[in-house]
């Protein structure tokens, strides 16, 4: 059976998962093409429900509903829609890691995603979501950590309560840091983030014990936060 | 006087500046927005007319003409525009410098300008762009350089040619490079960054003499560009 209609009841509640709203009511997240379902799979992602446009040709061991451009097209976000687009329930449980990255105010989606994958890259495997960052399951973060969604925990968290329950070094950035240290640090570390605008907010900010300063000799004023970022956890992987 | 009509003769000829074409006929480019114009103003760059929305207070000694919203509307790529354009010349000056960045085929508006940015942190001072590289001039590009377009050379060139011309090192990265070399070169470096997909072209990767690899011990197959390019001018920054 083909549906054909976007006012079908299955496809007006999976088009809920379009929202920020939705997401967090069902717990599940929406990922497009073939690309991120098979990185899904591999990890063990819970894939739901996979809709696939009629006429086209995939071959994966899941409940599959088989839909019309149109209704497709209703469930995409983006302009040219893929041929499929999966279900995917949050994953919820910690990893433990003596690696954190925390995001305090992150907002651009291209920003987070980009963090996440470079997280993934350096082994800071537990990301905290700090309020005021930006939704972690939309489209375009999904699109810009290209898979890294699948090989670490991201927890939505009061931050504060993290740094108060975290028995490590507590990196961040500031101006007046110290030099970013040559030296390796084998304990654990959690690096903090800001917002791309203001930084890490004072609250956040005054429970860090360790400040660094990435010089910078040129004219630019700042770093694009998922480049600082870079920097920092590639500095401080193990 | 105020200009009330987009299909005036200057306006429709500015307009042409929202498109590549129409930029490298004219030589000059369109910024948005009172930051960018202040940072262009203090880097000397040449601005030839101020586009200023009636009823707006804006104090800059530059010739300016005024516009209905309509008209400003036209000229803006923003869903809200700003309240004031200008177009400037393109700088086709080279910088002398020993730290130089070469583009090849990176296609996003976001990565380049995010690069861009962080080369004026680093003081890589000259930035070549060649072929397949998104137009350095794009609204995106300059977005998210924040700037930074005004302190370094950008050059669209042919970067073989560019690379039979320097006598240095030219450092790309490669799955089967050597470890980041954690001492200080102090001679000049090219560092040569690719396309996001694709990565560097055959052709310019044979004429690289220095492969790095930087370590990935999580998961994740590979780094956002504009991450590799920042940790990698960190490190080779003077």
């Amino acid at each position: 059976m083909v549906i054909t209609s976007k006012d079908n009841k299955r496809i007006k509640a999976v088009r809920k998962l379009l929202t920020k709203k939705g997401r967090l009511k069902a717990n599940q997240f929406l990922i497009e093409g073939e690309h991120l379902i098979e990185e899904a799979l591999k990890w063990n992602a819970n894939i739901l429900e996979l809709f696939v446009l009629e006429n086209s040709e995939f071959n994966f061991d899941l409940k599959t509903t088989v839909v019309t451009k149109n209704v497709m097209k209703s469930l995409s976000t983006l302009v040219t829609p893929p041929g499929i687009i999966a279900v995917v329930e949050m994953n919820t449980q910690t990893v433990d890691s003596n690696r954190i990255l925390a995001l305090d105010g992150v907002q651009d989606p291209g920003n987070l995603g980009t963090l996440i994958r470079t997280a993934d890259a350096f082994n800071f495997k537990r990301i905290l979501i700090g309020k005021d960052t930006v939704d972690p399951y939309s489209d375009k973060v999904l699109r810009s950590s290209q898979g890294s969604h699948f090989h670490v925990s991201i927890e939505d968290t009061d931050l504060i309560g993290a740094i108060n329950n975290f028995d490590g070094i507590v990196l961040t950035t500031d101006l007046q840091g110290e030099p970013l240290n040559k030296n390796k640090i084998t304990g654990p570390i959690m690096i903090v983030l800001g917002n791309e605008g203001q930084g890490v907010s004072d609250d956040v900010l005054s429970h860090a014990n360790y400040k660094v300063k990435i010089d910078m000799p040129g004219h630019a004023e700042s770093l694009n936060v998922s480049v600082a970022g870079g920097i920092l956890m590639h500095q401080y992987s193990l």
